[in-house]
Parts: structure tokens; sequence; C-alpha cells
């Protein structure tokens, strides 16, 4: 049986179909420019991608278009009944939302309750789920949430130093995303520490957005991000951590809007901000050019995520191992290399060799000689929602 | 010979004279509400305290209030030739000022320059040096900025990660504040150290205000105050660290004004703002007697230093000396106790026992077996304030 899963953004419909006997995905694909004459469609199955434009008027006709070519096109299902469940990605689940649900009103009312806090975000998701439910009514509906893994951070790491009140009024507080990849690692470390009661691990997820997480026993403790995923670390595009004052103090002196000024903050600052370049790989060859702004770039990468990693071990006191996961993560010996480098007061050295390999497998990259054993886990969040999805299917 | 120290905020002068030869202080005090009919005048001089209400027009009529009464009242000076110097705090030196300076033109002007980096503090302080100038014309002028001992940063940890140009044009990066306590306590840390080579220490200033740096053989590598006094761990009314994005959330909730935000988040907010007291004695008396957010303000405190000290472990490859100074730091146990508790596997264990002593005294308060060395080093500004002035005017 499959799973089809679903991530809707403001004029995008992301998917991917998941053959959970399999474990292994089937198709995926991107519709975008959604509402506008000429959206872009994108398939990808059996190691082909066909992209082609269409008129898509809205996240309805998306998911039409996207189960047009699973059933008559590319044939991977014969009816929407090898659809065993449909999961949907949900970027802000608050503080009611602490595990995936299968979806009904009062489901669908609760995630619409929390559209002010990431309102960008949620009536596209919202849209998403309202259309599948149309499109295909007999097809349970699954909700899985970005923030649902770090709901079991306890209340010094979640809170601001807010006004007490204000914060609860606002449910201003830290929520952190990209729940799904760090639960499945924080899943894989459990094994890989062969559940060693009382494992502590810090992971770091660095792709286009970054977060890091300190787990202990399978339970987040704290994470990076924050009320939104502008917080934490330096990103492809956003800038992390700041002082708060900066917001205003662009303001006044720009004269641009609040919003304007976030906006920037989110979208043009990060490793695009100082580099010119938001993709690693032409930071990289920038910096070994000798491209004086890639290499700062790179050096405040690294020294930031090497903080987190600092307060993590603080936060933890020590932890058994650090795993490197995502785009760059994964991918990038360097980024390991720089974040890794004069670590070894904190019990931390890579294995230089072992951490120049290419591989898609889970491995140990650090030295016998490191305290924290260092692994690269590539991360795997269709996994985890098609999982959840059958869980909540099958009872 | 007295040097005369000077602390102008907008509505108030701080005085403090100091006897070089002798090093300690002879008088001090404080004049507030100054412009208003019914200004608070308060003088400290042999063990005594004298307040007053007088008229106090401006900062200039402050200074020579200050002059009457060192010179006529409390008669610890004899003549104005018997102040050497007369030296200046200045919140904000921006790039350009990496040392105290001896006051002319020039340099009053690129204070000026300054100016939109601190618009609450530099007019102040301005005219501080103005008056002073006035009333005092031939006493040599020094100013002492709090900026000054964090210049020597490496630009990947006082660069921000927003657009490169952007940051420049207006010169936004972390500067980091409190110099002159993290400048004494860094000379006081290698005097400690026995000025081993490469020694590195994490200074843990907290009092009102609070903020760490990271020192590496007297040079500040990293601190955790930013562009303003507002970044870093939660302070006595200050948020701290927070998720920017919490400004524009905040604007569009309440419908204030940043500016209104900004204020919220710098005077009604941290431990005021969790625990609604500032002052960390009734904190703790809160606490004690079970309140719930005297409590949670108090773990989130300690957390917040902790994950900092981890940090600038990370950003140091470990340290020989963690030193607690200012209000907080040398004279709250429970505090130092609260930060250090679980960092073992971090090399930092305190000795309960002497971290319960009460003194005034530098003193070690760590375990015989913590490789960190943890020390109690009482701040002392004036210090270096009167011998930044001593050593410019006796060139």
């Amino acid at each position: 049986m499959s799973i089809l899963s679903i991530n809707c953004g403001s004029s995008s419909l992301k998917y991917q179909l998941y053959d959970w006997d399999a474990q292994k995905v089937l198709a995926n694909g991107l519709i975008d420019r959604i509402g506008l004459p000429d959206s872009n469609i994108v398939h990808k199955h059996n190691d082909q991608k066909i992209a082609r434009k269409d008129k898509c008027a809205d996240h309805r006709t998306a998911i039409n278009l996207v189960l047009a070519f699973l059933l008559q096109e590319a044939k991977v299902i014969h009816s929407l009944q090898d659809i065993e469940g449909v999961g949907h990605r949900i970027v802000h689940g608050g503080v009611r939302f602490s595990a995936s649900a299968l979806v009904d009103d009062a489901v669908l009312a609760e995630i619409k309750a929390n559209e002010d806090l990431a309102p960008l975000h949620t009536p596209p998701n919202v849209v998403g789920i309202e259309s599948a439910r149309e499109v295909m009514p007999d097809t349970p509906q699954v909700v899985i949430f970005d923030t649902a893994f770090h709901q079991t951070m306890p209340e010094h790491a979640y809170a601001y130093a807010l006004n007490y009140e204000l914060a609860q009024k606002y449910k201003i507080r830290k929520y952190g995303f990209h729940g799904s990849s760090h639960r499945y690692v924080s899943e894989r470390t459990a094994v890989l520490l062969d559940n060693k009661p009382g494992w502590k691990a810090i992971i770091v997820h660095v792709g286009n957005g970054s977060s890091l997480s300190a787990v202990k026993d399978g339970k987040c403790l704290d994470t990076s991000m924050g009320l939104t995923p502008l917080a934490g670390v330096i990103m492809g595009t956003r800038a992390g951590d700041l002082d708060p004052a900066i917001v205003q103090f662009l303001v006044s002196k720009t004269g641009e809007t609040v919003d304007r000024i976030m906006s920037r903050l989110n979208k043009e600052s990060g490793m695009l901000g100082i580099s010119g370049f938001s993709d690693q790989r032409d930071i990289l060859a920038g910096a070994a050019k000798g491209d004086a702004r890639c290499q700062l770039a790179l050096r405040m990468q690294a020294y930031s995520v090497k903080k987190y990693i600092g307060a993590y071990l603080a936060a933890l006191n020590g932890a058994d191992a650090l795993i490197f996961t995502a785009g760059i993560g994964e991918n990038s010996p360097d980024f390991r290399q720089a974040v890794c480098a004069d670590m070894e007061a904190l019990g931390l050295k890579l294995d230089d060799a072992k951490n120049q390999e290419h591989s898609g497998a889970e491995r140990l990259v650090s030295s016998p000689s490191s305290k924290i054993k260092v692994y690269v886990v590539p991360t795997n969040e269709e996994f985890i929602i098609a999982r959840d999805v059958i869980e909540i299917v099958r009872g």
C-alpha cells in the first residue's frame, strides 16, 4: 500500500508517493505558480523527470493533476484505493499537537486556531487538507507537524524572557521546526548507540534551512529555531540569531516597514546576505577561488553551529553522539570539518579520511579517540510521515 | 592625585572621585532628575550618605554641584588642581575606539558621529564631556568606552548574517558592552593563571545588566551583547536573545509601535518580565517561598548563562578558567551553583563549601577535581577608568 504525502505552500504543492511495504519512493513532484496562467509542473518517477507548464487554478486542481499523473500517466497506482492514507506536512502545531493526528473537523479547527503563529504557512496547509478531503473523500487524511517533536522541551528551554502574561496571551515561546527530520535522526541515533539508557545526542540538521536539537533518550530538550524558523544558526537566506534591536535599528535607518525588514531577514540574509550566494556549492567554489566574503560566510556558518554544539553540550552535560544530517550536513565534508575543528577539548575529533568519504549511508566519521561519536545520518522525513500515516490509519 | 569619573545619562550624572596613589574611592554620588524642579542629589563620603533635593537645571550645573561638594563641603580636594583628569564613561565607541582617548575636538566629533549606534546614551554622554570642559577647562578629559575591550573580536564573531552591504552601510555588527569590567577581570585572570601563555577564560558578568566574554591571552574573542545591550543572556529587565521575528509578531499582535516593543524588551522583560521582580534578592526569596514564576526565572537565567558558557567553551576549544563577577556573579552562591550544576562532563565542578563562603575577595570556588578553575573576581571598573586617565594624562 502507498502513502501520499502533501506539502502545500501559498502557491505550490509538493508531493511524494511512498510504498510502505517496499520502503521506497514511487514518485514525487512539485507544482508551483498555482493560480497563475502558466503553472510549473514537475513529476519524478522511475529516474525520469517530466516537466511541463499547464494551467493549475488552485490546490484542488493541483491534487487532481497529481492523481491523474499517478493513476493514468505513470500508472504507479491503479485506483485511489491503492492510497492508504494522505499525510499532510503542517508547519505549525502550536502547543496543541505533540504528535501526528487523523484529520477530522475538530483537528482542522485546531490547526486553523494556530494560524496566527504561522500566518504565511498555515492557510495553504489548510487549503491542502481541505482540497484533499474533497478530492479523496474516502481516504484518511493525517497531519504531521514540524513542531511536534520539540514539544518535550522543558519550560526553561522553550520560554522567552518576555513579560509573562504577554507571552502567555500570544503563545510566544520557542516551538522549533524540522521536527520530522530531528525525530527520524533521533530514532536512528538510538539504534546507533545500542539504545544505551540515558543516551544524549546533538543533531545538526543543516540544509537550506538549519536547526540543531539537544536530545536525551529520544526526547528533545532544546532546539535552535524559535517562535519561527528565523532563529538559530545562520541559514541559506535566513539570518538566524540576531540582537532583536537590529529590527528596530533597520526600520529606523531604512524607513522600511517591519514586514519588509522581516522579509529581508528571512529571504535576503544568511549565507546569501554575506556571500551573495545561497547555494553552499557556489560558496565553497567562491571560497576556493579566494572570495573573501564566501570565506567569511563559511567561517560564520561553522562558528554559529559550533557555538550551538557547545551550548547543547552544556545543556546536556556532555553527549554520546553528534549527528550531521540534511543537505549540507550529509554532503559537505568541508562543513563538518569546519564545525568540528578545534573541538578536542570538548571531546570531539573527526577522522579526516572517514569524513571525506562520499556515501549515502549512515556512517561514523569521528576518530576512535573522540569521546563524542560523530555520525552522518541521511535524514528521511518521508519515512516518518508515511509511518505516522500507517500507524494512525491502521490504528 | 585624584581622578574624577563621570557617567552622564539623559537626566542623571553619576560620579566617583578616585585617589590613584591610595587606590581608593574618596567620594561618589548621583544626581538625577536633572532639569526637573526637585533633582535628587546623593553624595557618599567617609561612609556617610548625604541625600538632598535641589534645583539642578542641567549637566553643567550638576558638575558644579559635585565640585562644590568635593571642594567646599566634604573638602576631599582643596582645589581643582587636585583633580589630575576627568574620565568619562562613554557607552558606544563604534569601530573607531579600541582604547580610551584624550578628548579634543576631533575625538568629540567622532563620538558624535557614532551617535546613531546609541541614540539614547551618546547625547547625554556628549553633554557630560562638553559641560566638564566648560567647568574645568584646564583639566584633561579622557573618554573610556564600554565597547573598546571587545574590538579585538574576529570578523566571524562580530559580523551578523545580514545583507553585507546593508550591514556595512549602517555599521551593524556586534560591539559588546561592559568593556571596562571585562577588561579588569581579564587582567586579574591573567594574574590568577600566572600569565600562562595562551590562557583562555570565560568571564560571566552578571548584575542588573549581564554579559559574557570569551577571552584568550587577554583579548576578547566573543561577547554576548550585540549591536546594543539588549542581546545575550537574560538580564534584570532585558530579554536577551530572542527570535528576532518576535518583534514583528508583537507589533502585529499588540498594535504598538516598534519603539514601544523595544522599550518592552529592554525595560519590562528579563527577570522582571518572567517573575514580576527585577531584584535578584526578591526573586530568590520568592523562589524559596515556592513562587513558580520566580523559580522559572532562576532556572531560565542559569540556563541562558550555562548555554553561553558551553558556546564559548566551543569557541575557545576549552578554557582554563571561568570567572564570575558583578553584583549577582560576585554575591549569589545560588546563581553560581545553578549555572555550574551538571557541567562535570565539560570539566566544571564547584566546591560547594567554598562557593557558599561570603567574601569580597578574589577567590577560587571550584573543586580540586574541576579541570576548569572557577573564580569569583570582584570587578573594578573605577580602577580601569582611573588608570586609563592616569596613563593618558601622564603620557
